[in-house]
């Protein structure tokens, strides 16, 4: 570990953008069926080939005529000319209009020799002459031209159609269409090989061993579909290890097949160092260290004949190193024009201190108070958490010199993509199965499994809308009503209650004959539990307590007799599933979730959950949609077992 | 003719928007690869399957400890620890740290046996202790879990991690990337049959006939790149001429085959009856008819057990319809959230007066003033002109009831989509190939080639910000300083100018042996001369007034001898292209032209073409970019046969 490489000297942002608009990622152009051409950009000017129409063209249903026969003609007085016959869209006019005749048209027919102008049908009247001829009474005089479209007034042939650089949307392709292009030249996509590294990566899809340290890839497929997003084309290469000669191998090979060459992945600072040493190699290393957080660890240049940039590993960081840095190259090589990035201004629901002198891209979360004002505050889950990257909804740039946002300051959120929105309901607190079906029914709701101690803990802070809280609780449900503000905490309304069953999940079948609590502290049982954030946890505790005053000892006693009390797991089915996996014997959980995973189960009693919301955001449109959707649950409850209003 | 459908009984906006949310969309459900996914939207709650991490994970580069042996260390009193091996990541632990051991520990390994807690390496020194074995002096104390993410912490296994109608975006990608979801539920698309009619509509990339009134078809590709965007599926079918039969038999074909059913394309009212006849016997009709223009003639029903909607056949109004109308339908089955429609608050830059009696939804262009004030004006040219797709930026939607939009009055203009943005410079007058390839080099240009005399006229009312003037003229070249007021017209600052050749284009070879106009008078040669807008006209015309007084006779007699004089058509190359289809033995044009198609030439003289900017938008960036570019065009006017600067 002693070489590893320090990154003393960081760039700015500036120069990190500018190292890689020095790169040339410009791909070559090409041609593309006219029905593959949305979003692509236009390589070259498209001049018409043609006139459009390429010919006179009768604009209404109607007489084709020469003006000059009705010229005079009104309601009172109505020229009559001699019906000859008539034309059609689509068709060869097989008739001359001699002065005094007409000829029927459809819009869209070519103009018969002769006719200069076209009358609406709406004002004239067909008759039969004296002789039995067919004649047409022409209420209104036309000027020539009148209704008639000539060929080339639309574009003429060599006419400028669209320019370069033109992005192709429904609108090009009407006038592409018109011109009769079928094929499209293009600005080429930039192919860009993602590169990732470590050992311990597997593929979605392939199986995973977590006794070996095995992760899933997170990087390839995020950054390869920000790739795409931006109009570049992601090429994926086999996972590298971190040793120097597959490393160099996979590089090069990316570098002759690809404009961009990114490698991301491995979060361990031996593969920087492979990928370090392998671009001096065989590249150019142009910067490697950016002054901002996330995102230190960037380094840009060449290997071969290709751009390269190397991404930090955690997923959040790399996509928000990607976003900032890479796309925009991107974006430029493939030619699409910058998008109309949205920004939010809200203010801070919490203070933010920060003092590493870099400038920061802080992830940010938006809640809407119920005046529809924006809240915003930092999402930091650290330590490569996959769910932040949809638990924020954008970004606060904050200065390398500012080291302290307070609480109601404004700040600017740049949002992931322009369709962002708030979500409408900000929910925290305890994991349940049947508040997940809930949200199901809410448009684009937020939930934060925290727990039920921490969600009253946040709902006390005002910022979440509602907090769902298990069991019994030591803390009255009460929020303040405005996280930046000073205000008092207020009760919270209650939108809804319900009750579950919990117990000890233990094997399909009880194999160890489990009969209750007992068992745990007098039998040598591995027992999982969940965290003290959770209600289960908080009704286990109790029961112990009931069990160690029947027995005039202390709880304490009793729960150091459990082995694995102090095993805590994170989310409502996890003990079930350690005792299903054979890593132990019973698990702290729910009927519903024995049931659902086919384990048995051991009651050992009900407990209430109950969803509180803010007294500040009652009002609110998401809060009333959850409350509608407890009340309309019926099918839920009945579909979980132990479940009941 | 006489059974016409009239349209009497027009249906509001509303209702036609009510009748197409009474019809049902929606596809089945679909699974698709996680590399697909991107932009489709969830059928379904995502739960999580597994712990993320499936471990306890190292989060830094360090040692593996037991907490509890740290305590009390600090830099001037360390603790030092037996090393008893190493972890890496994605390999199986092979150590248990017991009391006074640790073990070297890669970020992302899994934690072994024993350890609690991760010392960063920073804070830690290696050494060699008297027995030769290596040691680590801890510089620091952990707590039992700093720097280790525990196992399910990031999400945990029965967790919700993704709720139905999510859209996939690269954030959720890599969230379920970290879950091993390698297939993804998604909604399906709304299959959208497209059923094009019209006798006379050819497929781009076909042989267009023009004498038999054949266009290429415009509307299929148009909107079946909207049905894309929209999220949908297209499917195309063969064009249907006006044939009941033949028109049953394409829209029962599609209706078995799709959600929604489009028609679309001819604009004659008999193709119409048609199809209303079809879709009465073979559906429902639930709406005939919308009180907007355009678009007047929509219908809404059903064929068979699919959806169907009859688009208007004029491009731009067919366009319109289904933005407004049918988009929102497909994205609502689809599962797409409505974009966040950008909309652009502007003055009206011309009065506009209107007074059908229904909605009206304008088309509109946008030009920016020198103060970056946007400018609206209606792009109407009628006719179904393809050109108006792309010379229009969006819609103002002007209500029933108003008759009368004045100049400088404040609309708002719904952008077609929210990236479009006003083009960086909007020019009119001369169609000039040297002109042409000078735009090129300014980004976002819109060009519209409306001659030397109606772009002067343009540039005096003060919209555009540069007019193209060929010839002489007998205008001063002056413009208002702002459309919408009344302050005297200024005159233009020349931003640059050229000259070009121009005469007579005469077939390869001049079979005819043409020697100059005089020919034209004397001979029995068909002539094609330019429309009176273009400056290339002005100038033959003075050529044939000296020609007259040569001749002692007037210009009058002298050009109604000429066969073709009125014969007028519209861009630049259009005279040149009849003398080579045969259809004319001379055509008015340039030299460059000439040589460019391969034709004969005989030089009647040079004409000036200058660049005029208007008074009030000389500081625009647009029109500075295109002053340079005139400046730097040495290349242009070298490759242009019988330019000069």
């Amino acid at each position: 570990m002693s070489d590893r490489k320090e990154f003393r000297d960081l760039a700015d942002p500036e120069e990190a953008h500018e190292a890689i608009e020095s790169l040339d990622l410009t791909p070559v152009p090409e041609t593309v069926p006219l029905d593959d051409a949305r979003g692509r950009v236009l390589a070259k000017r498209i001049d018409a080939e043609l006139d459009v129409p390429g010919f006179d063209r009768a604009s209404m249903d109607g007489y084709a005529v020469r003006a000059r026969d009705t010229f005079g003609a009104d309601e009172a007085d109505p020229a009559t000319l001699d019906l000859i016959g008539a034309v059609h869209a689509g068709a060869t006019p097989e008739v001359t209009v001699d002065p005094g005749t007409c000829a029927e048209i459809s819009t869209g027919a070519v103009m018969p020799d002769g006719a200069d102008a076209v009358v609406m049908v709406e004002r004239t009247t067909e008759m039969t002459g004296e002789d039995g001829d067919d004649r047409i009474e022409i209420r209104t005089s036309v000027a020539p031209g009148d209704h008639v479209m000539f060929a080339g007034a639309d574009i003429a042939a060599g006419g400028r159609a669209l320019g370069p650089g033109t992005e192709i949307t429904p609108r090009e392709i009407g006038l592409l269409s018109a011109l009769g292009v079928d094929e499209v030249p293009v600005r080429g996509k930039p192919t860009v090989g993602i590169v990732s590294t470590g050992d311990e990566l597997v593929r979605p899809g392939d199986d995973l061993h977590s006794e070996r340290g095995q992760i899933y890839d997170v990087n390839s497929y995020t950054i390869a579909a920000g790739v795409e997003e931006a109009g570049g084309e992601a090429r994926l290469y086999p996972h590298a290890g971190d040793d120097y000669d597959e490393m160099e191998r996979l590089l090069v090979e990316a570098s002759e097949e690809c404009d961009l060459v990114l490698s991301s992945g491995s979060t361990s600072a031996s593969a920087v160092d492979v990928i370090y040493r392998v671009i001096e190699d065989r590249g150019e290393l142009l910067l490697h260290g950016v002054s901002v957080k996330p995102g230190k660890p960037m380094l840009v240049g060449r290997v071969g004949d290709s751009a390269y940039v190397g991404l930090p590993g955690y997923p959040v960081s790399a996509l928000t190193i990607f976003r900032t840095f890479v796309a925009p190259a991107i974006r430029g090589a493939a030619g699409k024009p910058e998008p109309r990035t949205a920004t939010v201004t809200g203010r801070m629901a919490v203070e933010e201190r920060y003092s590493e002198g870099r400038m920061r891209l802080m992830p940010a979360g938006l809640v809407n108070d119920e005046s529809g004002e924006t809240l915003v505050y930092p999402v930091d889950k650290g330590s490569g958490a996959t769910t932040s990257l949809v638990e924020a909804d954008g970004v606060v740039v904050v200065d390398a010199d500012t080291e302290y946002l307070a609480a109601g300051e404004a700040v600017e959120v740049t949002l992931f993509s322009p369709d962002v929105r708030a979500p409408t309901l900000l929910g925290v607190g305890e994991d349940d199965p049947a508040l997940s079906r809930l949200l199901d029914r809410v448009e684009r709701p937020r939930y934060l499994p925290v727990g039920s101690r921490e969600g009253l803990r946040r709902l006390r802070d005002g910022l979440p809308d509602v907090a769902v809280v298990a069991g019994p609780t030591s803390r009255d449900a009460v929020a303040t009503r405005d996280p930046t503000g000073n205000g008092d905490p207020e009760p919270a309304e209650t939108l809804g209650a319900w009750t579950r069953e919990w117990g000890l999940v233990v094997p399909t079948g009880n194999p160890d004959d489990v009969t209750g609590l007992a068992d745990l502290v007098d039998r040598d049982l591995r027992f999982v539990n969940r965290d003290s954030n959770s209600g289960l946890r908080v009704s286990l505790s109790n029961a112990l307590a009931d069990l160690a005053e029947e027995r005039g000892t202390t709880r304490r006693e009793v729960t150091e007799a459990v082995d694995g009390f102090d095993r805590a797991v994170r989310a409502h089915e996890s003990p079930a599933r350690r005792v299903l996996a054979g890593d132990a014997d019973a698990g702290l959980g729910l009927r519903a979730t024995a049931e659902r995973l086919g384990a048995g189960f051991l009651s050992l009693g009900t407990q209430e959950v109950r969803v509180y919301a803010n007294p500040g955001r009652t009002g609110k449109p998401g809060v009333d949609r959850l409350r509608t959707a407890i009340a309309d649950a019926d099918d839920v409850f009945a579909s979980l077992a132990g479940y009941e209003r």
